[in-house]
């Protein structure tokens, strides 16, 4: 079978050549294990922080010469254990590989009924959710900014305090077509492109009343902006996984000046976070019963090509090519 | 009478230059007025900001040629209103004088039996108790630290922190006899001297549970090695009286990297505050009722001299040289 291992730590800017595509035999499952294929691969611009050999993330980043990691789904074909049986649809997290093998318990079962297709399991909802509920606790009446809107946290961020009851939620992002789609497909009340003038301008004319949440996953002017631009006691969550983003900011997570907050008595609430089993069961729930009552949009692409498209796909993940989640097809 | 005025904006180090002590004529108090001497000044560190053409605070800083302003008691020697009787011990906002005049409204009652004397009414304790009580939530079981604890507000926050049950407070300064003086005279059951090698390693061996409240009055090195120590969910009230404060740091509010507090969902909680009349009410009655159950000392300094030793005061309470609050008494 083929993996993708790391050929060199991150440096610069990320290109194909950071991933070396080797074949390895196989797995053979022993007695208690099952042989699992991989189905699509889930990705995040988190994962560029995991590429970097002074990650400043609090686990071990990646070595050079080890497979990526990550969430995946994937499908049982051979089973030594009671516990799996061949066709199961279940989680794994061995990375960007075509096949893996281990113990039954070390590939959580998934309902293949619950969601139109397995790659719902790979959303990034557990960080919107925890970050937006739990975080932010974005509920009735909220005016509510989420920058990076379009993003693969941001969509659904958004929507997220839609459905909490939020009175307004105001999304940002790089173009003409971002905006568009938050706005039309997925029932943000207002999107602005940060490209097009100051961003202060865009938060006070939209949001005159200011605003009381804002989640954040890009720093730099949106978050000075949406300080001057919110109210007393406003929330503002700010997202680790999307704050490590390559963008038009130099940090690779805000390094606020929070003079301007103090006055307003703004809490700063930095978060990231690793998907819970609790965040996932919370998620899960609440996506599966939003999109049943067609309250929520999945903003989705399945990049197509087999394991072998899985660096070019991350690639131009950070270079913001894609709406929303991004997964790839590894098993057809 | 005389009145000091700025006479300068502030550039780099605070001298007495800055300002002018001039002689003005006793005001007269018309029909409804009151005539008050200035019994005493409570001084502040932010006062630092409010002396700079380019403050960052939210309100417009004092114009040269101004009085500076500021809170004071004092008596009132004559009256024109049936609100208040000459003899009456008042709060006034009137600043740096030795006589003010106006509308009785302006000058709030206070009651002369309620404290020791006078310059209790002066005390810091309006932003330690907001800070500690509503941004911190400091309470049952709480490992608190406080920075630059031997301060105005320090000093009065770590005992707050006590009388709300905090298991530990633990608290720095820059010297050994503030340390001592924390220690031995306020109660605080630990405290080192930020000089003395890593804040880190300090925090390490005085909290090795983990720091569940961070009162920080300092930033910079203070706030990383808080972070470091920090436990889980651990809330950080940023105070923006004290961080104005001349000292090892070169920001003036703190501007915290953030990643490893998004690690721990640390809350940061930047506040400052211009003591509401409700947030004087609260901590007025805790204060008198501490006191009176013998559960908290005053740590405060009065200086002597009149209005003209008020610039010098400010001076040396920049530099370090007091421990507590300090006042100026301006008519004996």
């Amino acid at each position: 079978m083929w993996e993708v291992r790391l050929a060199k730590h991150l440096k610069a800017d990320l290109g194909t050549d950071t991933f070396d595509l080797v074949q390895v035999p196989t797995p053979e499952p022993a007695a208690g294990e099952v042989l699992v294929r991989t189905d699509y691969l889930g990705l995040s611009v988190a994962y560029l922080e995991m590429l970097r050999a002074d990650s400043r993330l609090p686990i071990p980043p990646w070595e050079v010469g080890q497979r990526i990691g990550g969430g995946a789904v994937g499908t049982v074909v051979r089973s030594n254990s009671a516990e799996l049986a061949v066709g199961d649809l279940v989680r794994t997290m061995a990375g960007w590989c075509e096949y893996s093998t281990g113990p039954a318990d070390q590939y959580p079962g998934l309902d293949p009924d619950l969601f139109p297709s397995p790659v719902h399991y790979l959303s990034q909802g557990p960080t919107a959710y925890y970050g937006m509920s739990e975080v932010a606790k974005a509920g009735a009446g909220d005016v509510v900014f989420v920058s990076g809107a379009a993003g693969g946290v941001g969509s659904l961020a958004g929507q997220i305090a839609t459905c909490r009851g939020a009175a307004k939620v105001i999304g940002s992002a790089g173009s003409q077509a971002k905006i568009d789609y938050l706005v039309d497909e997925l029932g943000f009340d207002a999107a602005f492109d940060y490209h097009d003038g100051p961003v202060l301008d865009h938060l006070r004319e939209l949001a005159p009343e200011g605003i009381t949440v804002f989640f954040d996953n890009v720093g730099g002017e949106q978050f000075d902006a949406a300080v001057e631009a919110a109210a007393p006691g406003a929330r503002f969550a700010l997202c680790g996984a999307l704050a490590t983003q390559i963008g038009d900011h130099e940090d690779r997570f805000p390094e606020p000046d929070l003079t301007a907050a103090a006055a307003k008595g703004i809490a700063v609430l930095p978060f990231s976070t690793y998907h819970t089993p609790e965040q996932v069961a919370a998620w899960t729930e609440h996506f599966s019963t939003w999109l049943s009552e067609d309250r929520f949009v999945f903003p989705h692409t399945i990049v197509e090509g087999g394991l072998s498209a899985a660096p070019q796909a991350l690639v131009s993940l950070l270079k913001g090519s894609f709406k929303g989640n991004v997964s790839v097809r590894v098993a057809s």
